[in-house]
């Protein structure tokens, strides 16, 4: 055993989901903390709505409270794990967690997402760390590495499957042949999807996540309202399978790209070559890739959500500050976040192919064609497909253009009417600025 | 710019492709840690043999010397990096700035897999740091993932593709039907694969990667000589292909698993299922998985080796310890190795499954099936081949009966010819103990 130093005391303020994996997973392997790093780690107190689930999840009466001002004004607190979510009281949970000396450990996405800048600011301002680590991809360490292991880099890309749901849908949609509505409905029966499913397959969800991702990999600013975002919705099997043919995978991607022209940031399902290591994260795993320009091509894959995973995340943020602490060392401050700002490239200027999938319809192919070239959009491919239908695939060409081809097409009487339209990745632009070897 | 604190000296210690890369990623990103993080780098000595090649790389003539005790020696330096590989004179670089203060980054594998309890001991004694990302995986972040990111967790198996060598000859063996040695040879020629391959192909590297990760993942000390190694010379064309038609890859694994009865530590062929995310790691890159009984499983993709992969550990490593060395506070020492000693499980105590690929002759199944029976190695599948010869799958059986049972089948009077026998992973053994969600 090493020798031990002071006792470090965390108090937890959420007994849901997560918050009962951190409680679990800290009171289970406390004495190997102890035992393998010095650290001796203990959960003071514990905050929930409901004392019997407290109960069960072992939390002493000494340790329950309702209240989450008892944690943050208690003095020997050194660390508040928040994980209730949502922006209120979390926020005052932040601030008044900072004002008095506490580090904070955090998952919340959807806070992080639209206010990391501030709250970051403030535990700066107050010499205290805000760490953040299980806001994105759950148990997969990604946020420690874009700001530690990977901080040699000038991040280039980061794109990621950081949204459950939204690829166990898409998965088993391309591994069974079924329709949206079916696989959504068997995911909310399973418990993979909420019954208002909108979070996850609007992307909401997967906005705050890169929005955070993409702020720390470049060292800017970046907010949920800053990310482009469509949903799943509309994709189909006939989708599916017919980019299966052309030798592509549909992915729901939450994408971050460095460019000259500043911080390209959006969500929405993209075809992407079936060999590409994302375009294998099945299921409701996670995977972020990332590329560095001295590291190249990355990629981190684990579970994006669940009890202990999540748990993995907060408890390994806690222990990176529990170490200092109990070693009497003060943790570093959080720095002063983002003294660049980069701008917000707009998403019509995107450069990208698309695949556009027409109704059956006399003629259709020509006159989509048509239209998609009147808008400056080459059309690269035409495939007849077994239904009727035909695929069109564009050359490279700017959203903007494509946008407006799309309204043409979606007017009443046009000559052709489109089943659906999907972006097709450019996933060689995601490595584009890596040093040679 | 953030308020810069003080400069942080580095003495480079190796400009060969790993230093030429360090050298070159630091200089060129100094000014970026500067402004993201207030960080001020700087290489301020840089030692190698040849001085035209440093003159190439821009190592000024105030840099630049031949004697590595300059470094060690020299006051100013705050972190020693050790890229030159090899036992000597790297202990002596180690210990020698240990005893200056020094902390040391380090990426050599050979001397780490045989050493590290010794070397962090002694870093630990002198209150700095050994910092090791770049030994294992190249530029994936793994060391420190397992230090601190998943250091919530107990670590149950890590199963790693980490040389690069061995990958890239399997993944063309596969994608193209070819040999073994056809493969090798092409490998040399494109600097793949040593003049003198055994490093790789005999699993010498893989032992020494696995040695650390499994000592760091385990908290236990574990050396290369602790692991038992097997190497890809005998694989042929028609074990993959005979392997494909059973729903397996076949990989160089580096496998580490935390069983009852101690430490299991291996390197060798083996079949793992198609669909398995390490299945998918192709070419040269390198990929290690981990699983957690709080996360499950994760993986850890990216470049095994090259210069700037290589690099961005190094430098990952050197922002470490600058972040605290900048702002003035000293870096928490090593802490002391390995308080536990987990037994080392022998190899012939491993259950295992066995693909036997028989060698074409009458009654050759029969006659083999009986002489594995007649060691306790039960068959469990006969396959017979369009070329004539005969794949056994046995049930799980104990290596060591294997062992026998191979031994008897190699007799000159044998009545069957065993062409080959891998062993087919049991993948569900790895995640026997995460925690149910």
């Amino acid at each position: 055993m090493q020798s031990s130093n002071r006792t470090v005391n965390v108090g937890l303020i959420g007994l849901g989901t997560v918050g009962g994996g951190v409680f679990r997973l800290i009171q289970s392997h406390a004495a190997r903390y102890l035992e393998t790093r010095g650290i001796d780690l203990r959960i003071s107190r514990a905050c929930g709505l409901d004392e019997g689930r407290a109960r069960e999840l072992g939390v002493t009466p000494a340790q329950f409270t309702t209240d989450w001002r008892d944690i943050v004004d208690d003095p020997s607190i050194d660390i508040v794990v928040e994980v209730i979510g949502g922006e209120h009281p979390a926020t005052e949970i932040f601030t008044e967690s900072f004002a008095h000396g506490k580090h904070v450990v955090s998952a919340n996405k959807a806070l992080l997402g639209r206010h990391m800048e501030e709250l970051a600011g403030a535990a700066h301002a107050a010499g205290v760390q805000l760490r953040c680590e299980a806001s994105c991809g759950g148990g997969i360490p990604i946020v420690d590495t874009l700001e530690r292991d990977l901080s040699g880099n000038t991040v280039l890309a980061i794109a990621g499957i950081v949204n459950g749901t939204t690829n166990y849908i898409l998965s088993r949609m391309a591994d069974e042949g079924l329709g949206y509505e079916e696989v959504l409905a068997d995911a909310q029966r399973l418990g993979y999807a909420e019954a208002d499913p909108s979070a996850d397959v609007d992307g909401f969800d997967a906005a705050s996540k890169i929005a955070i991702l993409s702020s720390i990999g470049f060292a800017t600013r970046i907010t949920t309202d800053d990310v482009f975002m469509q949903g799943i919705r509309t994709i189909s099997a006939e989708d599916i399978e017919a980019a299966r043919d052309l030798g592509f995978a549909i992915k729901m991607l939450a994408i971050g790209r460095r460019t000259d022209e500043g911080a390209d940031v959006r969500v929405h399902p993209a075809m992407i070559p079936a060999t590409h290591p994302l375009a294998g994260v099945s299921g409701a795993m996670n995977a972020v890739y990332v590329v560095g320009d001295a590291v190249g091509e990355t990629m981190f894959y684990g579970a994006g959500a669940g009890a202990f995973p999540t748990a993995s995340a907060v408890v390994g943020d806690v222990l990176a500050l529990a170490e200092d602490i109990s070693a009497g060392v003060k943790p570093l401050p959080e720095p002063e976040p983002f003294p660049r700002q980069m701008p917000v490239r707009s998403i019509e200027d995107l450069m990208t192919r698309y695949y556009v999938r027409l109704l059956p319809g006399d003629g259709a192919a020509a006159a989509a064609t048509e239209t998609l070239a009147a808008h400056g959009v080459p059309v690269g491919e035409t495939i007849a497909r077994g239904d009727g239908s035909v695929v069109l695939v564009t050359d490279t060409c700017r959203e903007g253009d494509m946008a407006a081809a799309l309204g043409a097409l979606a007017a009443p009487d046009a000559a052709a009417q489109v089943a659906n339209a999907i972006r097709i990745e450019n996933i060689a632009a995601w490595t584009e600025g890596v040093e040679a070897n």
